[in-house]
């Protein structure tokens, strides 16, 4: 009963071409191949595998949920025997390089395989974070030792940042780690909130542990990072000793339960100093981006499985008289039928569509920051890459709790059952807006990192060229002028407390600037995806013109909707924004 | 490590100030005696009985739930006994009228009540209805046999309406009803969604029971109403046989777990009949407002409770550096002193005073329709009671979910842990959208039954009191007339709108405004809100002259954040309304 999921793959083709992704990656030597065909063929395949493997065990991974008993973490049945099929397609490592064994595609391209992936199974969900750590920081040794059997999905990895006492401020952890024979280091401390911290799906787990020196400077400027393996490797390569790490419970949480949240505890545990000392918080930033792209990408993939069960019901329920309709032609008509039904897909249809082509820009913006060849590409990619990546993870999230909230409302009464498989997506998706940085320190980091970059000429320039798609819509057809001036509303609006928020950080007015955080990044996210709306229906209406017109003449349909109906809720966001400090520090801490 | 809830009186006690309740109340001789002092008592009492009984079982009932064995339904530890002092306080039938054994309090007073009994514990809830539909239809003997019971608490009540294939659309209902021995008659068929169907709290239960006579008209013309009792009553009012009545199983539900929802079988049950043949959805209909209000006050109840764990969180967790705050301040500074969760929590509080004004205000003119005196009195309270419930029902309950996600928010990763009793309050509220006739039943009650009562002149009498509103306003302190401005902003094009909508239909484009409704309702509830908030900023200007200066200044801010920096999203909404159906009906359902 569960939703039966069929991967979106003409919507996520549809999406590779709205962001132009060949022509910009075919300019990098890498990816002078990367073409329609092989987006067509990796997401067919991938299709197979999240609709074949993943989607079934979705409902009992959540009934079952991972279960812990004397320190060891057991899987749900399937879960292993899925991982080792999502292992021997090499899902986990599409997007890494092929020198350490990836699949040398565009990060671009894991985009819609994350969506169908997680679409199929949020739960399900192995950050890669570890390895492009090990990459990006380690010794030769270090890569040579722990990077093949993590890339094959061997073994998996995991990031231990948080402490009970250090959650969003890193600068308050306590685990220590002490210099022990053979250059190794002694770690200790208790490490919170880590995903598949143990599990049973493979044989060993390498951690990524931030812990402290012994005399490092305080704060975030003496955290370093470890490389603390479950089981330690002999010099042959073999599994050796146990380690002494140790989870010691996991998290009864509202959703993605068969995603073990544990807490972990490291006694004296052997571990492998990554980089430099004092380094560690560095490195952890430097796969921020991706990861916080990823977690967007979980809020775009439960909104997009999320309709595709409120449509399939709204199609067969049979109920009630559509306004308009006939009392015959009433007696067979589905809830499709009814206006506000139709409201309710269409409102997540659209901005699953949205969401989809800020994340695949986003990811496209940082194949150009890793990989592009000169300097001009590279510093777009940067910058670009900078200011999407908060408003891919907080606007995205917070759509997939509020979306998949709307596809349990389309299914009535059986939504709020269990049994549907629709009220999982809710809970799932749920915690999105709170991992890899709350959505409210994305937005601090858009307003008081993103927004000041190159004394706020970059957010400019992501501006001009919203700019210039208005102006190229103006030459369009009447459509296109129509859906131009409605969107150059609200970007001139977003512009204007651009230039507010600018004023007053210049002042030093910083409190009234953070104040303006998340409004400001819910009106930017909602703009933006008028701007990629924009883009979408110049290329449908194009489009149009050859055969399949149904689909395009839908897209356009979808694109017009956005912006008439969807994008005039930015500038409600104008007020709060330029509201300042004022009102929200007026009443007392104990008045709350 | 639930959430400590604590009766907020204090608001409350305004709240009954701001809707002027009881000037209003006065006038009517049952309630002349109506006073301040009367709500404090009541809800001094409340609170007692809800924090001490009901919010201790909270996280029980929602993690054992009701269960169900051999057709019997067991409520977890603690709720028969809760159950019994409940029944003793009599909480149930306080606004139930003196002479069946009620209370003898006006509606309005219930709010109060509801709110704080339904923030404790908002499974807790059982409907009142079934007692008014016999009180209001029934016969003398049958209100002799069950109303005194009912109303004591002994028994309770339920209201059997659908059906597998009969949920909003109740005209395809086939529980049959024959005629049997003694002018009784023997219902036979299946019922769902039957909220407390069975549970062990009580000796007897009394099925209020849709179904139809042989022979009797199509549709919703031809439903009649019956009495079932689950044990039948002896002439002497002594309990009798167990009548062929069964819990055939109870559902799994996202929340409210302790609330049994049962399907019921009727298998040639002895029923009474209510009133005339074939005027059973009438009757129903009559004690609709009376429950759809009450759903919307679970959304506020939610959202009430919800942010005060949330404020305790956020009070209690130390974490991060504020903005603008210095690094020897920061070390203790809880996350309350940040901008963004104090935003927040803000939107939440503001939201929940806004609900709660327009709940109270819905159920004093609901008083005013029952118990008015002279005709303009029962006019008002009926017309402006038949525009507000729909907007009450759907505004407050989709304000519910919103506002319990915002406050797991608060709480970051604890938020998304079962055991901090949090993420229940998010589970628990998502049935308020759904239940008493879905939101978007909602819309359509508001746009086609309430829109154009009296020829859409009770309507334009609304927005004229809101109008009013804004120009008293506008004779005020510099605050007042800057509130007035942007209230009028809003107010005028939701003005705007209902013309559009009233022209659509008086044009007979029905579809159009049926494709409006939700954007309308919504819109609708977001400027009454503004209005509220004007009349509460009005008398807290007023009250800051006399004592508790900072009670009075903080609501003078809230109210001031909900008009400058929430109700503004109001007019984004105007687009999407006057939008009309094509793009809805340009994609096949198919496509969807």
């Amino acid at each position: 009963m569960a939703v039966d999921y069929k991967a979106p793959i003409k919507d996520i083709v549809f999406g590779y071409e709205v962001i132009d992704s060949y022509n910009i990656l075919n300019k990098i030597s890498l990816f002078k191949d990367f073409s329609e065909n092989i987006v067509i063929t990796t997401m067919e395949e991938c299709a197979k595998f999240a609709e074949g493997v993943l989607a079934p065990i979705n409902s009992i991974g959540d009934q079952i949920g991972a279960v812990i008993n004397d320190g060891v973490v057991t899987m749900p049945a399937g879960y292993k025997e899925a991982y080792n099929k999502f292992k021997e397609a090499g899902w986990a490592s599409i997007s890494l390089p092929q020198e350490i064994g990836g699949g040398g595609m565009p990060i671009a391209l894991s985009g819609g395989t994350l969506e169908i992936l997680s679409s199929a199974n949020l739960a399900f969900g192995l950050s890669a974070g570890a390895i492009s750590a090990i990459n990006f920081h380690g010794s030769d040794e270090q890569k040579s030792k722990f990077l093949p059997k993590l890339v094959s999905g061997e073994w998996t990895g995991t990031m231990n940042l948080s402490e009970p006492q250090a959650g969003s401020d890193l600068g308050t952890i306590k685990t220590k780690a002490e210099l022990a024979e053979n250059g190794s280091y002694k770690i200790t401390g208790t490490k919170v909130w880590i995903t598949f911290g143990d599990h049973d799906m493979t044989e060993n787990i390498i951690h990524l542990v931030l812990a402290k020196l012994p005399g490092s400077p305080e704060g975030t400027k003496g955290i370093s990072m470890f490389i603390v393996p479950k089981i330690l490797i002999n010099d042959d390569g073999t599994l050796g000793d146990k380690n002494n790490v140790q989870c010691l419970s996991i998290e009864e949480k509202l959703g993605i339960h068969a995603s073990p949240t544990c807490v972990m505890e490291y006694d004296g545990a052997i571990g492998y100093l990554v980089g430099e000392e004092n380094r560690g918080l560095h490195y952890m930033f430097t796969m921020m981006n991706e990861a916080r792209i990823w977690v967007g990408g979980q809020g775009l993939a439960s909104a997009s499985a999320a309709v595709q069960g409120a449509a399939q019901y709204a199609r067969d329920r049979v109920q009630g008289r559509p306004v308009g309709m006939s009392k015959e032609d009433a007696k067979n008509a589905s809830i499709i039928e009814h206006a506000d039904v139709r409201r309710m897909l269409l409102t997540i249809k659209s901005y699953v569509d949205a969401m989809r082509y800020l994340m695949f820009d986003n990811q496209l913006m940082l194949d150009l920051e890793y990989f592009g060849e000169d300097e001009v590409t590279k510093s777009l990619g940067e910058e670009r890459c900078a200011i999407l990546t908060p408003i891919t993870k907080a606007w995205l999230s917070d759509l997939g709790v509020e979306l998949s909230s709307l596809a349990i409302q389309v299914y009535g009464g059986m939504g709020y059952v269990e049994e549907t498989g629709i009220a999982q997506y809710l809970r799932d998706a749920r915690i999105a807006p709170i991992y890899e940085g709350t959505n409210g320190i994305q937005a601090l980091d858009l307003m008081f990192r993103k927004l000041p970059l190159d004394n706020g000429q970059a957010m400019q320039r992501l501006l001009g060229e919203v700019t210039n798609q208005i102006e190229l819509m103006k030459n369009g057809s009447d459509l296109m002028v129509s859906l131009a001036k409605e969107l150059e509303i609200h970007v001139s609006k977003l512009s204007e407390v651009t230039m507010w928020l600018a004023t007053k950080m210049l002042d030093g007015q910083l409190v009234d600037a953070s104040a303006a955080a998340t409004p400001y990044l819910k009106m930017f996210g909602q703009v933006l995806g008028g701007y990629y709306m924009g883009k979408a229906a110049v290329l449908a209406e194009k489009k149009l013109k050859d055969g399949d017109n149904e689909f395009y003449s839908d897209k356009l349909t979808i694109c017009k909707f956005y912006i008439q109906q969807l994008l005039p809720i930015a500038s409600g966001y104008a007020s709060a924004i330029t509201a300042g400090k004022e009102d929200l520090f007026n009443i007392k801490a104990e008045n709350f």
